[in-house]
This record gives structure tokens, C-alpha cells and sequence, in this order.
């Protein structure tokens, strides 16, 4: 039996308050050029030092050791679902990213804008970073095609080269298809082809298709973005709610809106807010009275962090630091800090790193561990675990989830 | 989706190298009967201690809790291949011991002579451990036997009632058939038969049998080995190369056969070395600019172990922190030292304990934990996790594996 099972068995319909605050890429790894310190264990956090006896510590590993996570499956493993197991296309994170609506009819396509030579040859797979003014003029002439054989298709610019294609209608959920991309310049540009012999990926291949020639021709002549290369096309995950699975209300506090985007994904409520700790938490406060789970998001960890700016990502987490009281003030019964991933400032960029766990909670008891750190974690007695089965670990912090067996 | 598939699309065909040392029998189990020390602590290193700091800690479980790995699963883990998916039958660790090539058309058993009765039954499952030179003239004998229906044999005597048949031919790969040795004394000598209902296992049965029955013939009168008993058929697993799974080129520099043999059964390169750390460690230095992963293995470790032997296991650690300096002097991108299992000198043989791991990559970090010892690695960053996990966290500490999903 699968340990999800069991919960979307045992967990209760109602009960006490849990937030999530996610510090975004938090976890790090210290090095002798920072003398041998984490920006988290650098920085100067006196309400987390306050907070970290009296809660109980630990680590998550987002999805295996050695394994990399984008953001897509960095907040998966935390909302509960295996990463391993749930996969989520770049069409549709894409997607998110630009705030956009992705509902279950929908499939998603991450597109770019290439050039193309006289015989379909790619000689520029992003058609030299066209500006963004010269994207939305392409977009708006590629909103004429459509619809397809009964399917709607949504066009909507991003930065630079990047657009995505949503084409909604019957009978695509669950397709997989290939990408037109040939992933290296010097290439022929391809058609999409069915990745699964089902009815869906055979029509959405064929859609795909139809929407790629047609926009091919309508761009014929507007070099250097003559063509169109798209990849990653998907829909959303067929899984249980996070209501049904967990039991839960949910909100999702985030200034971004791929963040949001990842949480509706499995059923939050997205609540947009201004960025920053002390705007994001305020916001909570305020409409927390109609949820009983809160996941309120923090980018600024992970921004730093890409960028190898130590002090920037220290000064991020004092920042969080100085706004806690503001969360603390709603008084959750359980309140859980991590990340969703590591993002080392050496690496500037995501890292396998497990990510440090804090759970403040009566039922949580206190490790008595003085500061709530990445080397800490380690010894925090509730251990080193797989990011998906924290939320286990929350329900029960709240005396949401009974007992199995008898 | 199975990590080792992630893996297998996330890793870049070439980058930094790695090196990884293998101390045979490496983790210990503290004891009162030794001041409450392994030997690994009690050992003096300080070459060991000037890299720890600088270095990443964690522990590596070879199979499961509890299970005790024999050197083929505590490699193949090693190697990034779980070894309760991935099985060796005994008949191929055997043949690799003596320094015999299997290729993947080989079945190879491993066999004794024993004493049958005139009934055929055994009554002595070591034919009076008969020596050597015994076993080498009736392996001459046996070598008259086949081809057996196109299948060629080859009979290599072993030490004492030890000897290999390997059987080549077409047809036979992934067949599985049981022994004919009944396990006791006083029991009938049998025929193997196929353990899976399909036409390699059923040909295998056939020609075993065919070489079996001749082979009792040919005995016949020869006690007290008169007879032969068939262990551990079985031929290469099926499983991508180390190569395809990890995009490395590997070299196995180890002095005993067995070892370099397990390496090629993932598709290393086998490099014989003589005995000891510092001859294994300038070997790998001599060859390595052809590779960028290099396997070194060191044996007497685990020798000392099995006899029992604190002070001798203590000073082969020594020794290895002596030759150190020749394989720092490759400046390797990632240096990983640990074992393929525990041999404590309590148990004087294998034990399922966790293994220490050090990993020094400038990627790794600086745990900045003073010395690598088996209680030490426990606080580690890396954490505790199955050997099968650490080619990832190499790869990763290489900065050859690509991010997971959007």
C-alpha cells in the first residue's frame, strides 16, 4: 500500500492551522571562500534563533540524492506529491509562469521563436533574442489561427523569443507528444509526432501540427523570427487535490506567479500579493480566516542565490527574519519553514543539496537545537526525508491524521 | 520514473573527472575489546584529516538495513546499480576471481568435486578438500567434454575442490536454473532444472546436464572426487554499461581479479596493478589521462577484517593515508573515499553496517567535520543513503548531471 494512501485515508475533513513558508533555493553549502559558513548560518535571524529550541528540525531531499530539481518538482515534493511520479511539462510551467489559466482541456506548449533558412534548416534557435515588442507583434499575428478541428489555441508572448501556445479543447487530455525543436542549430525543423498510440496523442499531435505549419507560413518573411519551435507540450497532472488527498484548505500567498501557478496546479487558492516577506505575510493575515493551510512563498533566497551573491541571500533571509512576528502573530498551530530546493551561491543555480526543515508546533516538541541551520538539520529529530512525505509529517504535527492500524 | 532513468538523460557525455577509492571492508563497529574505537578512528591519518574538513561527509547503506552484502553487491551499488535489482549469481563472481573473461553468450557455474556413493549419494560435499593439484589433473579431464550441442566448455580449476565451467554458445542468455548440489550430505546428487518456463533456461537444463552426467563418467573411479556438484549457473546481468548509464569512460585499477572483474561487468576498462596503495594509486596515475572515472580498489582492508585483526586493519588504513598524496597529485575534480561494505573485526567477516563516505569536489563544500570516521559521517551533509545513490552525488559533484523538470 502507498503511503498516500494511507493518508488520503487517515487524514481528518477539519482541524488547526498549518502554514508553509517557503524560502525559495534556501539550502546551501558552506565553502572556505565564506569561511566555511551557509548564507543561513551567516545571517543574523533573531526570531528564527528565538524559534529553533523550541521546534524540531530536520532535512528534505527534493527528489534524490544527486538529482537536481526545477522548481516545478521542488514544490510538487513539498505540496505532498512524488516528484518521481508526477511530472509536470515546461508548457505548463511556462505557463504559470506568465499567470496564465491551465485548465484540464488544455494542453500546453513552451514555444520559441527561430530562424529558419530556404529549406526549414534552424540557424538561430532564438531568432537572436528578439526584443519583447517584436515577440507580441508575431503573437498577435499567430492569434488568427484557429480554431483546429473543434480546439481553441491561446497565444501568449513572454521575454524575448519565448511564447506559449495553450490550445484547449476535447479529447487531449493525457497527451504526449515529441518536440518540434531539434535542440541544435544546423538542424531541420520537425513536425511533432505521438509519443503514446492513443486516441489523444494521435489528435494532439495532429493539432499541434496544423497550428506549427500555419504559423510557420504566417511568419514566412519576417526574419530573422521566420519560425516557430515547440517543446515540452503537456497538460496537467491527473492526481488527487490537495483538498482530497490532505484534507485541506489551501491558499497560496506568492508575488510570482509561476509559484501560485504550481500551487493551483493541486487545487490551492492562488492569493497574488506585492513581493517581499513582510507584504507576503501581512497578506496571509489577512485572508488566512478562510484557509486552514497556507503556502507562502519567499523568492528573494533563491534570486540571490543564482545570482552568487552571498550577502544578498543572507540579507534575503534577515529579511524574513525581521517579518517573522508578522506570521507568528497569526499564531498557526503548526508553522513549517524550508525551501523547495537547494540553490548554492557557488553554484549559481539549483543544487541536489537536501534543504533544512524547522516545524514549530506544540505536538512537534522541542530538539533543543540553537540555531536552525543546514548543519543542524542533520541532527534534528525528525530526520533526513524525502520532500513529499513532510506533509505527512505536518498533518500529524496538527493532530490531523489518525492512527493506521490498530 | 526510476532515478537511474532520470540519471541516464540528465548526464552530459563528458566533463571533470572522478575518482573513486574503494577501500575493501572499509566501516567497522566500535568495541569495548578496542577502547570503544574502530580502526578507522584508532588509525593514524594525517593526510585523511588535512581532507575532511574540506570536505563532504555521509554514510552509504550497501543493500538494506541489516543485510550483509557479499563484494558483488557491495561494488554494484557502488557502481550506481541497486543490488536488489541487479543480481551476480555466484558462478560469474566466481569466474571473474580467477581472472576469466565472460561474455554475455557465457552461462557460468561454479562446481566442486564431491564424494558420491555407488547410489550417488553425497558424502562428501568438498571431496575431502582435495588439493590442488588434484583438482588441476581432474579439470584436465573434464576439459575432453563438448562441444555440447554447439555450446563450447571451458573447465578452470579453482583452489582446493573449487573449479568454474563456463558454457558458450548461442541461445542461453537470461536462462536460470537451479543447482545440482542438494546442500547436504547424505542427500541424492540431481539434475538442475530450469526455473523459468522459457527456451533459454530449458537449454541451459539440457546442456548443463549433458556436461554433468559425462563429466560423473569420466570421475567415475577417481575418489574420493568422483563426482561434481554444480552451483550458481547463471550468466552477465542486462543492464546498460556504466558508460551509457553515467556518460564516463572508467579504468578499474585493482590488484585482485574479482574486483577488476566486477568493474568489467559494467564495462570498465580492467587495469591489473600490483598489490598495495601506493603501486594502485601511481598506476592510476601512469593510465589515467585516458579516463575520467577511475575505480581503485584496495583489498587488505577487508583481509584484516576477516581475520580479526584490529592492528592490521588499523595499519592498512595507514597505509593508504600514506600513499594519498599520489592520487591528490592527479588533482581529481571529485575524490570519493569509501568502502563496499562493512567488515568489522568483531565479526571477523562481512557486515551490513552503513559505510563512512568522504567526498572532496569544490562543488561538495566543507563540512568542516575534523576527521572521517564512521561516527563522524553520520553528521555529514550528504546523509545517510543507499550505496546506489552516490554515482548521482558524483556526477552532481562533477557538475555532469543537468536539472530535473522546469
Amino acid at each position: 500500500m502507498h503511503v498516500s494512501e494511507i493518508v488520503q485515508d487517515l487524514r481528518a475533513a477539519s482541524g488547526p492551522t498549518i502554514v508553509l513558508l517557503v524560502l525559495d533555493g534556501l539550502g546551501d553549502v558552506p565553502t572556505r571562500a565564506h569561511g566555511g559558513k551557509t548564507p543561513l548560518e551567516a545571517a543574523q535571524t533573531p526570531n528564527l534563533d528565538a524559534l529553533a529550541p523550541d521546534s524540531s528540525l530536520g532535512r528534505l531531499i527534493p527528489v534524490a540524492p544527486g538529482i537536481t530539481p526545477g522548481s516545478g518538482p521542488g514544490h510538487l515534493g513539498l505540496f505532498g506529491y512524488d516528484p518521481l511520479e508526477v511530472q509536470v511539462g515546461r508548457g505548463v510551467i511556462e505557463a504559470l509562469g506568465l499567470d496564465l489559466d491551465v485548465n484540464p482541456n488544455m494542453l500546453c506548449a513552451r514555444a520559441n521563436y527561430a530562424t529558419l533558412d530556404a529549406k526549414g534548416v534552424v540557424t538561430d534557435r532564438r531568432a537572436g533574442r528578439i526584443p519583447d515588442e517584436a515577440n507580441a507583434e508575431r503573437c498577435e499575428l499567430l492569434r488568427a489561427i484557429g480554431p483546429i478541428d473543434g480546439v481553441n489555441v491561446h497565444v501568449t508572448p513572454g521575454k524575448s523569443h519565448r511564447f506559449v501556445v495553450r490550445f484547449e479543447g476535447d479529447g487531449l487530455r493525457g497527451a504526449s507528444v515529441s518536440d518540434s525543436d531539434p535542440g541544435r542549430e544546423g538542424a531541420q525543423v520537425r513536425e511533432v509526432v505521438a509519443l503514446t498510440d492513443d486516441g489523444a496523442s494521435h489528435r494532439a499531435a495532429k493539432i499541434v501540427n496544423a497550428f506549427w505549419r500555419e504559423a510557420q507560413e504566417t511568419l514566412s518573411g519576417h526574419e530573422p523570427a521566420n519560425g516557430v519551435l515547440m517543446r515540452g507540450v503537456g497538460g496537467l497532472p491527473e492526481i488527487p487535490s490537495f483538498s482530497r488527498r490532505f484534507g485541506l484548505t489551501a491558499a497560496a500567498v506568492a508575488s510570482y506567479p509561476m509559484y501560485r501557478g504550481l500551487a493551483q496546479l493541486v487545487g490551492m487558492t492562488k492569493i497574488p500579493t506585492a513581493d517581499g516577506p513582510e507584504a507576503e505575510f501581512t497578506k496571509w493575515r489577512e485572508v488566512r480566516s478562510g484557509y486552514d493551510f497556507g503556502f507562502v512563498h519567499v523568492k528573494a533566497t533563491d534570486m540571490h542565490g543564482e545570482d552568487g551573491n552571498f550577502e544578498g541571500k543572507a540579507a534575503a533571509i534577515e529579511a524574513v527574519d525581521r517579518a517573522l512576528p508578522i506570521l507568528l502573530d497569526t499564531e498557526p498551530f503548526v508553522l513549517a519553514i524550508t525551501g523547495d530546493h537547494s540553490t548554492p551561491v557557488s553554484y549559481e543555480a539549483h543544487g541536489w543539496q537536501p534543504v533544512p526543515l524547522l516545524v514549530h508546533a506544540r505536538r512537534a516538541g522541542c530538539d533543543g537545537i540553537a540555531r536552525f541551520t543546514e548543519r543542524n538539520s542533520v541532527s534534528g529529530l525528525i530526520g533526513t526525508m524525502p520532500s513529499h512525505a513532510m506533509m505527512p509529517v505536518l498533518l500529524a504535527a496538527a493532530g490531523r491524521l489518525a492512527k493506521f492500524g490498530a
